[in-house]
């Protein structure tokens, strides 16, 4: 589909065993502030998707530009075939306050319950309730806002299937267009 | 919300008496792809809430680098006060399967017409089934795929509330993961 652009999110979760698995999905977004709501879609086909409607919980993990091998194989990878935390080396954490893993290398993670699903196609799109986010040390500005600078997280592209980096600045939101508002 | 990135998504609308309307928005993403669907979600309280509800149809825009200005005043003013699309001189044009108009000289539109409605608290997520995506010349490669490096869309920083460029191309999806898969 052309809509640019998409994030880079992958979605851990524990299976029917307890076994942390996780999985990267480009389809979601922030869909409420308040409550603070995120969507992710997966195919009912995924292994995360029957750890998803069995525990109601997830975290989503957004990577760095530095992680984006282990983001890419968390995608090409099956959780009912690989332990892809063993694969890569990197270490799932206990969230504090759903029944899922976050993944502790990644520099932002979000812990979600599950407060919506709809079936919509192909994919099913699951609302998650924020509840919590963890941040890594570091990629904070001197008001403790995390920046986006800092993080790099991938951009991805969803017709070409390309992951970029994050840009040049353009503008401050809720400003760069008074411009055109005075001038009316 | 510490989540990276957010897309600008300029949607646009009919009101009740047919005149139109534009307004941005960053929470949304793509949800299904089969059928092609998408999110956004806007609080009750914006004049576009109304006609969304009224008509079950809008177009998402989606604004390249060079229409930065004009997609913040979209989200700054109301189409209560102004008349959005003569104060910035751009052009709605009636969408060919929705009721909606889209914006002439934004890089991509899509035309959508609403299957889902999930009044989440602050914010009520819509989500629309793509029924046509309209693209400018000019922005493909040679097999005739959308290329974001000529879109060049705005990315968005939930929590600075800072536009960005899109930066360099980082690597393939469903391929750069290869190596981790093929080491373990």
């Amino acid at each position: 589909m052309v809509f640019f652009p998409s994030p880079v999110l992958v979605v851990a979760t524990y299976d029917e065993k307890g076994k942390p698995n996780a999985m990267t999905a480009a389809w979601g977004g922030i869909c409420c502030s308040d409550p603070p709501c995120v969507t992710v879609s997966l195919r009912k086909a995924t292994y995360t998707y029957n750890s998803l409607i069995e525990k109601k919980a997830y975290t989503i993990n957004i990577p760095g530009k530095g992680l984006a091998e282990e983001a890419d194989y968390f995608g090409i990878a099956s959780g009912r075939d690989d332990d892809k935390f063993t694969v890569t080396g990197l270490t799932p954490v206990k969230a504090d306050h759903v029944d899922a893993p976050y993944i502790k290398e990644f520099p932002i993670s979000l812990e979600c319950r599950i407060i919506h699903i709809a079936d919509l196609g192909l994919h099913t799109m699951f609302v998650g309730e924020v509840l919590d986010a963890k941040v890594e040390s570091g990629m904070f500005d001197n008001e403790s806002t995390p920046l986006i600078e800092q993080v790099m997280p991938l951009v991805f592209a969803s017709n070409s299937r390309n992951y970029y980096a994050i840009g040049e600045e353009i503008g401050k939101a809720f400003s760069i267009g008074n411009a055109i508002k005075r001038g009316s």
